[in-house]
């Protein structure tokens, strides 16, 4: 490798915290070591870059995080960078110690700042995607994303248990405010009677007409995924619309929540965290600012932060398909 | 052993659906082949008593579902068996079939139906304490109580990860509508600011107490435990009444719900349902009736069915000290 | 779709058995239901196939197995099937109930013996890569793999914790004869301090070296991935070597064995196999055969089973650059 | 409560680590904080304690740690404090700084160590019991039994599947030294046909026996858990003796090895350790010492070191009848 484009680099995480990020900061920490390069910790995302909070940190600095969920690092959200005095005191702190370049570890919220904060100061930035949500163009999977789906899945799994002995059905939504990854994907896994997205047009009588024909082939408890997003109405109102059309229904509602965020990642996960924190450093290194790290067929790729956030990975017909043919 | 007081016999799960339920089954199906006694299933619990809905069952009827949650049985309430037209039903089809003795899974409701139909019909019944709150008296735990706390306890482990990474205050819905066991053992578990029982008197004074204390002592992220059948309020005013006192707190409410009920028995539950099972059956055959099987200091004991509905298991008040002690 | 060129199919498992191929057989079986065709579960591989081992099978056959391990149709190696009078006995078993087409779910051996079959006597048949080893080309992933790494994953992070305790050194050995991607990204995810697979030239000096700059750096406990088919040396023998040269080393040695091919199968190896056995079903209806379902970047493609057999996916080389960077 | 008796005290781990041994560090430090007592944490058992490798510890040292396994304090086996010179060593460490009391975490061996030291040195000690093979008498479940359970069970689990979809027959060594304890549990739990502990006369042909039942009764596929100190021979000899007796059997080996002795610790350890922590502090502060703490029927107790090592909790009799009569 020809010699680096920067020496001085700091990494933060910042938006919704995802299961990965860890091994992220672990990977960014540990290949700028490799290659002698400076490496600051920046805690509570850009917060902390306006603040100065910064810490050196070493290889030892990640020991036994690569496992653990949430951030080390800690994320919040910053009103004040979205302004350019923020942004100002942001640029001052990296040049006080001599920052050149940032991993900003996020989502879309994130890359945004970053895109700013690089096209206002000159600050090389490089994003790694990491959220639960798989909203981000430019990589097949965010960091988090199978960890949730995961978590998401045997949650359902335990549920099912319960639908069954009962004949129950059951109204359970999942994450995914924009995007119906987690749902579509996660209720193929767990055989649901029906998964509604954003993505799909639909209405109620769709899920009318599939609640009859699952009673006419025998099925005796059924599972709804919903996704946060989803257009028809909240949770609660489909269920009770479902109560009005099948009054000998006993229906439940669960809301997944919170649990979905957090947890030990899974390999996937902690492997593509690893690949792409290794990939931003050595992007950095070679002069690459203002995209974003992200694996596609299994290669390293660099996509402009404007397009990743613009963009959008395209739901896979053929897995909708799927999900209505095998739901009974 | 001296000859057995029964031939026939029947098992039936009714009530909620508790993890180890199916491991009850199984051991009151083997033990009754190994003692040479007819065993029926019952499905649907007095529902299919009433109805006849029996199958017979031998050893490899219940090949590989202790490590199942829910009942292969199925469960139902039924609100004909309150009558006495309905136990008369259900009289009638014992008798077709010859049935002397009922082991009958689940909780007080189910319990309270044996009890009534042994003392109007003569039919020999034992209970065998399967639900997830603990809320039985005569026996130290109930089946499903294990992997309930090890359920919730997971979900909370993982919503801490996101505390934690966001400086949040969580507070988090457990099941137990009469008991706190759930929300004080996961509580302790996992660490939680505080506990929010039905057995304990409380006043949201004592809640905001503990969230100074905390902050004084620099913990920047809580999580309360709440069970469901607590009396302050519903776990959302409790989130408003302390967005309230504490403007600057960002707090999140969860309610893990259902998923507490499915899932996988812990080994604890496998083995105390296998125990149950066997006790049941060995009960029977020795003639007793209108008693429950229990585990009491690892010994298998039984205990009038009336007393164990009428009593109620004491929650342990050094744990409630020790939860508060170990807090902050 | 015009017209489907099969009418009748049987599905069959073979060779070891791996997470995700019941959600492979539900997915076959729901498709052909879907699309009118009959299809017949096949047990114990080829050796029901030769002995007419065939179940007609609806959509309501395959409730509840998506989230089981193992295979419900049973899988088995026959020594018959490779010779051509049992290829004969099986034809003949074909040609009476009229079976057209042949799903067949397994690896490597399990698609020779289609090949063959097909060649041999014209019937259709379509692989679908079920093994934990991913050591089939024509897919990015094979059905189980991503469970494996999980599980294996998951041991390890136990593993960890006493290593760490104890201030130990723990060799692991993880499933994979030929391949050592289950040992590469199992140990890249469990901050291994070294992977030894099959595809790296190696020698124990390395691992030495790796163990020196370890020491230095401050590592004090240290865990090294060695995959099944690694040619230094059986892994207690690299465990003796290494404890020669390193007397103060306390040196552990742990083989995951067997527990690495069952468990309830992951989102990804669930929606994967959902997809594949689809396909499968799909592929036969439109005339193919003799290749293999797979999906590479996201897309369901056809490989000719020739090829499956004799190609292979290559190891990713960054991956293995990115373990020794993130190592120490 | 009266005066505390003792004003500084340390904390250590020694021997086998176990998880829940840090909810029971985190339990004794927070208690001994809460009662003004100062507390030390002292690294890798007696070798820190004669080395004086002792921290001061308060709430905030022991923060997101009662969910991981291992120890922070580390442990080690200490051959130099089994000498005087050793022991004198330690009293001098202790006395340099003022400790009083020590909470000692650990099993046989720790406790040994504590009793000399105590009657040598006058120094009070209190021991908790950590190990996972629940050999300690006066407490009905040592600390990490229960998680070790529910670990080798899941590891079995998956096992199952295996072995019913290939029709083998697996022989799988659970921990288990002198106690039979996780073999037993588990192996009631994952229905096992078989189960070979050190407590139960048995011979070979008692074995066969059982084979021959589970052939006759249609079992096809079965699974032996044989503890470590299994008496009849080693799991490998057992394996083909039984090859020997039945030529037509596929059988396989698994040991399942450290991985039992990891992981995050179980709903029913954390409270159990944090039960634990507190009353070992409680129980200096009220003068005791020379005892061991335990949980014997839900109450705490403390049991004479002396008779806690001397004594054994015998292994449950009904539960090996049970194991019988619920295996075929």
């Amino acid at each position: 490798m020809t010699e680096s484009q920067v020496k001085k680099i700091g990494v933060l995480t910042s938006g919704g915290d995802a299961p990965g990020m860890n091994a992220a900061i672990r990977a960014v920490v540990r290949t700028a070591n490799y290659y002698q390069l400076d490496c600051f910790g920046i805690r509570e995302g850009y917060s902390g870059l306006m603040e100065g909070n910064f810490t050196k940190m070493g290889p030892r600095s990640v020991n036994n995080i690569i496992n653990q969920g949430g951030t080390i690092l800690k994320s919040a959200r910053s009103l004040e960078f979205k302004t350019k005095e923020g942004r100002q005191k942001a640029f001052e702190q990296c040049q006080k110690i001599g920052i050149e370049g940032l991993v900003c570890i996020g989502g879309d919220g994130t890359f945004t700042g970053a895109k700013i904060f690089y096209e206002e100061f000159g600050i090389k930035v490089i994003g790694i995607p990491g959220t639960i949500d798989n909203d981000i163009f430019g990589t097949d999977h965010t960091i988090g994303y199978d960890t949730a789906l995961n978590t998401a899945m045997e949650a359902i799994d335990k549920i099912r248990d319960t639908a069954t002995s009962h004949n129950r059905v059951f109204f359970v939504e999942v994450m995914g405010r924009d995007a119906g990854f987690i749902a579509l994907n996660s209720g193929v896994a767990t055989g649901s009677l029906d998964i509604l997205i954003p993505e799909k047009k639909y209405s109620i009588e769709n899920l009318f007409r599939n609640f009859r024909k699952a009673k006419k082939s025998g099925k005796s408890s059924n599972i709804v995924v919903v996704a946060e997003g989803e257009k028809l109405g909240s949770i609660y109102e489909l269920a009770q619309q479902t109560k009005a059309e099948f009054p000998d229904f006993d229906i439940r509602v669960s809301v997944l929540g919170h649990t979905q965020r957090g947890g030990a990642p899974s390999c996937a996960d902690r492997v593509l965290a690893s690949r792409l924190g290794y990939g931003a450093v050595i992007g950095l290194m070679e002069g690459k600012t203002n995209v974003m790290a992200g694996i596609r067929a299994n290669q390293l790729v660099y996509t402009p932060i404007g397009e990743a956030i613009k963009k959008h990975n395209e739901m896979n017909g053929d897995l909708i398909k799927i999900a209505e043919i095998l739901a009974t």
